[in-house]
């Protein structure tokens, strides 16, 4: 114990490595703390194409810049994770699970939130290549593919209305006997002749030799293995916010996201912020989760500012 | 007269190149109307290194990869300016100075902002003799000549940081008590002998014969007058958003930005979208009109898809 940094952000997502750029050009002394970097850019080998400014760029190859980027900054970075938050007298204590201590006037939390995964054999293999967990980024990746979205809410029926505009054919999966997507969403894919909605579907595997080329469902009500040829599988049964070690300082939205000022990024708690995917933030973009960053940091330097911190 | 696109973007600097790749991504029949790329971008007059992913890059050479990025979608793009906006029966009408008319169901806003100008005498008379709003542009001209800047923000500190590289002496007049540039501009302006901030100083007049020879600056603690002999003004505070064509579908705050809803972009009006500087957002950064910029187009996406459109 011993030093009190003006910013701990803990991520090293976009919306981290955003935010730490920000504040160390504006002479915060700031720490990272981060186990890697990336958050769920890191799992994204297929290609990213909205990013602006890379016309089309791995996701290894865009965290590597973003890396580099924050590494050209006077800033602290630790690799570590964050273990518990606690605040006493305007002074945020941080604790990690590799046992270090630190201490901060301003907290920007940044931890993103990871796709919630099926855990099925083939799932991990597959990643990048025909397995995804974001249909706005890859699904123009599979024109005139068969695909198949996993999860009948609405962000499965979204996902799968959306990809009608590339595969030929798409299957929705869902678990239950009954469809969560609400009204408007079900009748639109009732007029899209090319999706298939299959409930009681449980994917039980994976399968594939370079890439995805079939899954194995068990339908519930008869027992029995399907097997449907598919060229991507669409996860999409939410996301978990990487939130335990704050709870108490937070509130949280039904989807378990921060809730914040969204001009601000400020939390419940005064000092502390969040920004990107594990916020309330709508949409979960790469650009989207950046510039959050860059409001949370900017909203520090005038916390501080203002409050001669 | 005839097509109806299912969406016009209207701008071509961060937020509405990064809205017509998002758009154009998600297969929206999209038109984008911009004068030209780059909005205030283009005016930047040092290296640009908040923007995640490129350390170091001119303004120039950032907007021209937004410019391919973009060009590389399916988008229509027309260059030319919007002259007014009309909404009938959930279509948009959009005419243009050139004369040119289209139809949308949804509009985003991406115009951005101009220079804010100081409205005192001479200041008209000399545009383009010795009076400027964007230092790199004319900068150059100025070689071993004094200038003024107006305006001690981080605009005011960076463009006359450029304009160190060819002027022999700069003044940085701010109006308040206080410097608003962030310390890593201040540091930098302090390093710079022939740079000389005055605070407390309010510009009343600008002279001179065929050029600017003179201004004439109100020191505002002793209540006097006192002229400085200048070639060139450099103003610097703030700007003002472009959005007299569309003032009858928006409210708008008391910096005359307009009023959105900060989670999707969506103003009063049903359909009428607005993102980046031309906004109420409250920082405007490059990295920040990106991700307000998907935004919009992600939530243009939502309601066209809701309501059937």
């Amino acid at each position: 114990m011993n030093k009190i940094y003006d910013l701990v952000i803990v991520g090293g997502g976009p919306a981290g490595v955003t935010a730490g750029i920000y504040a160390a050009r504006q002479k915060l002394n700031t720490l990272l703390i981060t186990k890697n970097f990336g958050g769920q850019v890191v799992g994204k080998t297929i290609a990213i194409e909205n990013y602006p400014g890379f016309k089309k760029i791995s996701g290894q190859k865009l965290i590597q810049k973003f890396e580099r980027h924050l590494k050209k900054q006077e800033i602290d970075i630790k690799n570590d994770s964050v273990a518990k938050i606690k605040k006493n007298n305007e002074i945020f204590f941080i604790s990690t699970k590799n046992k270090n201590k630190f201490q901060a006037k301003a907290v920007i939390l940044a931890s993103g939130a990871d796709p919630r995964p099926l855990e099925i054999p083939g799932e991990k293999k597959f990643i990048g290549r025909g397995v995804s967990y974001c249909a706005i980024c890859d699904g123009p990746l599979f024109l005139n593919k068969i695909v198949a979205v996993v999860g009948g809410g609405n962000t499965g029926f979204e996902a799968a209305i959306f990809l009608s505009k590339f595969a030929k054919k798409i299957y929705i999966l869902e678990y239950g006997q009954k469809i969560a997507a609400d009204e408007t969403n079900q009748e639109k894919v009732k007029r899209i002749e090319k999706i298939e909605v299959i409930t009681s579907a449980i994917l039980k595997k994976i399968k594939g030799n370079q890439f995805v080329n079939s899954i194995i469902c068990q339908n519930q009500k008869i027992k029995k293995n399907i097997n449907l040829s598919v060229d991507g599988i669409f996860v999409e049964i939410g996301f978990q916010p990487a939130t335990s070690f704050v709870k108490d300082f937070v509130d949280f939205n039904q989807k378990d996201e921060i809730k914040i000022n969204p001009w601000t990024c400020q939390t419940k708690t005064t000092g502390l912020f969040a920004a990107g995917d594990v916020s309330e933030v709508r949409n979960k973009q790469i650009v989207i989760a950046a510039g959050e960053g860059a409001k949370a940091a900017i909203s520090v330097f005038n916390y501080l500012q203002k409050n001669n911190l």
